[in-house]
């Protein structure tokens, strides 16, 4: 037993029988937050950038979501304990927000509300953690906060690829192929960030066939459903749910710009009652009462949010997203390296592709990234974050000034770091010699 | 492999791969929630009789705090997603709010924002589950989310005892013979929820003594800090530091009145740097990035929550608070079954004792709890849900007239539920029998 004296109270740390666990460290090295956060702490601060993109400059969100709030918090009727499942009122807003594109409809008990689809990804990934040789289908590229959660929750994870070739489409033989008598289920983000592509009805029911076949779950990333501003239309995967049961997760984040509010929500699309008979609600219900509710107040707000934002709103911004699009390709073209495969319909990014044989002496999409932060306090998320090795995710979800500052550094940066004259002949000889000795 | 024919599409749920977590279940028993919702259930709708204690009655929220947060929204500032640590004003406010009684200061970064205290908990039982052998000391009687959570990170739980012939304070002589090598963690709850009582300097210091001793850190759950309404001065943990390390937790749900909305902090009173070296700040830390944060809009509006909060408003509440507890002991004594040991000095229950040989045919606190609520709609936490068997948590933080009318019907429950002369004879004879055969 330790000392208790005075004398080496400051010196001896080795009674203390605690420590940190280092298991959070491997799931947490994942999160984009993480990333993201990071590359912030290597901006330059004495550059006099400012570090882009900025928050203030962002798409504004609608005044009738912030009265919402506001009224709700006046109300007093949001500071007692919520139930676990989210408030009745809520639950019920969200079904009927997304019942209109839905052929069975949800009723407020298919609805859990969650803080933000961050929450509803952790709920999910523990809720199906039960056979402890669980695995989970995820795309590539695709959104990390879902590896984080299952490696945290002790769910295998298996990577099935997005074509490029084909629009961003799933590859079902790959996804069939990586499958196994343990996998509970596959995660479809739709409209896809990064790809920023939207996926056809005909595509979802072929996934919907073969999630069946394999017999896993669907679980569908909704959370971009109000960011779309292509051809394509968006398409619920909720509408397949008598061939499979699929979870949906939405949330307001990315339709009315306010990620840092922290509401969403996770709904169960299952007119066969699969969930109830597997355990999974049950599963789902005890995770809530286990994890911290989201504010009461967004709670109390969600119903008017929902119902009372002005079509006008999300018309506007959809609008400056596809002029946005148009800007960046325009401007992409001053920086070789970078491609764009395809315009994307949705989201808020442009995902290019990475040609690091275009530069000097930068060898990856991180090291792209690390350079960029530190020498133009731009920050853009590398595709080795997203699960895809050179590529780089450029978000553009901003006002037209900023859109142009970030391409004018993005052409400055590459302006200094393409590969000169005197390299690029190197790199032909040597591309040459190589040829050469190929044939 | 699964048929993909239409023909069993309804039918066959043997196709399904996946099932819901077990585990969950055995964690989320436990929980506060649960029981309290559940309880709810139970309520007669028939009866004519609102449900008690009612959220609109108890005590309201300063309109300032109500205002904090209406100006975050509309300040357009709390939109984007925020640090997982929690915004720098956030986490310095806490510091400023807490450092007036501390001889060593806390620094915004010792400091991390959290959806109220069970996000806290959460936090803590994840980052301290590295050892798989590891256990942690929690008070009996106690809240259960610490039970649930360590159940859930895999940390084993031992219990040690409140005395209430020594107004609670903890047996430590019994803390210390169920400490092991592999105890990690004490948890004090101070101000005392469930029992109302407020620990001295002196007890603390030696709380502080033993957990050295130990080799443990102390965990000191100060959620109630701004309900102290007795004679005995709140004295904050974290003043021991220097002996032995202090993780508190705080936050706003009860001072303020609004457990719904959501935000709370741990702050980490360590002059010695251990948690530092031991890798807890890091585990810390690294769970933040995993975990749902808090709604930036209640982050940005903490710091105006803190400093702008007129005193008299606490004063008022706390006077209120004062009257409420005689109230309470005086209507008390119609119902010989509850008696209170010792009146309370802080948070805003009564715990009492229950004599359940006084009752027709309850056997419990349980079944006293439950039919308590199916015939009055009165809904009280029976004490094995807080560990302790028979006793019970009467919630008195509510407008006088609510108050009388929880009496009122805890009167006619007594009234009905007394063992009658006839049973009380019965019974008599019975012990009587005993007695003499004992004899």
């Amino acid at each position: 037993m330790a000392s208790n004296s005075n004398d080496n109270r400051d010196t001896n740390e080795s009674i203390w029988r605690f420590k940190g666990n280092g298991a959070t460290s491997d799931a947490a090295a994942v999160t984009l937050r993480k990333l993201v956060f990071g590359m912030f702490k290597n901006c330059n601060l004495n550059s006099g950038k400012t570090i882009l993109p900025s928050t203030t400059k962002s798409f504004k969100t609608c005044p009738e979501a912030e009265e919402a709030v506001a009224a709700a918090v006046r109300s007093g009727m949001a500071n007692s304990y919520a139930p676990s499942p989210g408030i009745f009122n809520a639950r019920r807003a969200v079904a009927d927000y997304l019942n209109g594109d839905l052929p069975t409809k949800l009723s407020p008990e298919d609805v859990y509300i969650t803080g933000g689809c961050n929450q509803a990804i952790e709920i999910l990934m523990d809720s199906l953690a039960g056979n402890p040789s669980a695995n989970i289908l995820l795309p590539r590229p695709g959104y990390p906060h879902y590896d984080a959660r299952a490696v945290y929750s002790g769910v295998e994870v298996r990577k099935y690829d997005l074509l490029p070739e084909r629009d961003f489409e799933i590859d079902l033989n790959e996804l069939e192929a990586v499958a196994d008598e343990n996998t509970v289920a596959m995660v479809l983000i739709n409209p896809n960030n990064p790809c920023g592509n939207v996926y056809s009805y005909d595509h979802l029911n072929k996934v919907a066939e073969m999630a069946r076949k394999l017999g896993i779950m669907v679980i569908s990333d909704e959370v971009y459903d109000h960011v779309v501003f292509g051809d394509m239309p968006f398409v619920p995967m909720g509408i397949f749910a008598s061939i499979v049961p699929v979870i949906t997760l939405g949330s307001i984040s990315k339709g009315w710009v306010v990620p840092g509010w922290r509401i969403g929500w996770i709904t169960m699309n299952d007119p066969n009652g699969i969930f109830r008979s597997t355990g999974v609600v049950q599963a789902i219900e005890d995770c809530l009462d286990l994890t911290p509710q989201p504010s009461f107040i967004l709670q109390e707000a969600l119903p008017d949010i929902l119902e009372k934002t002005p079509k006008e709103f999300f018309a506007k911004k959809l609008k400056a997203m596809r002029r946005n699009v148009e800007l960046s390709c325009e401007r992409l073209k001053d920086i070789p390296c970078l491609s764009c495969l395809k315009k994307p319909e949705s989201c808020s990014y442009l995902w290019v592709k990475l040609d690091t044989s275009m530069l000097d002496n930068i060898k990856s999409d991180f090291d792209f990234c690390t350079k960029l932060v530190s020498e133009e306090s731009l920050v853009l998320v590398p595709g080795v974050a997203l699960g895809a090795k050179n590529w780089v995710r450029i978000s553009i979800g901003t006002e037209e000034s900023e859109l142009e500052e970030i391409f004018d550094r993005l052409k400055s940066f590459y302006g200094r770091h393409a590969i000169s004259k005197h390299s690029t002949k190197l790199n032909g000889y040597a591309n040459n010699q190589r040829v050469v000795s190929v044939i």
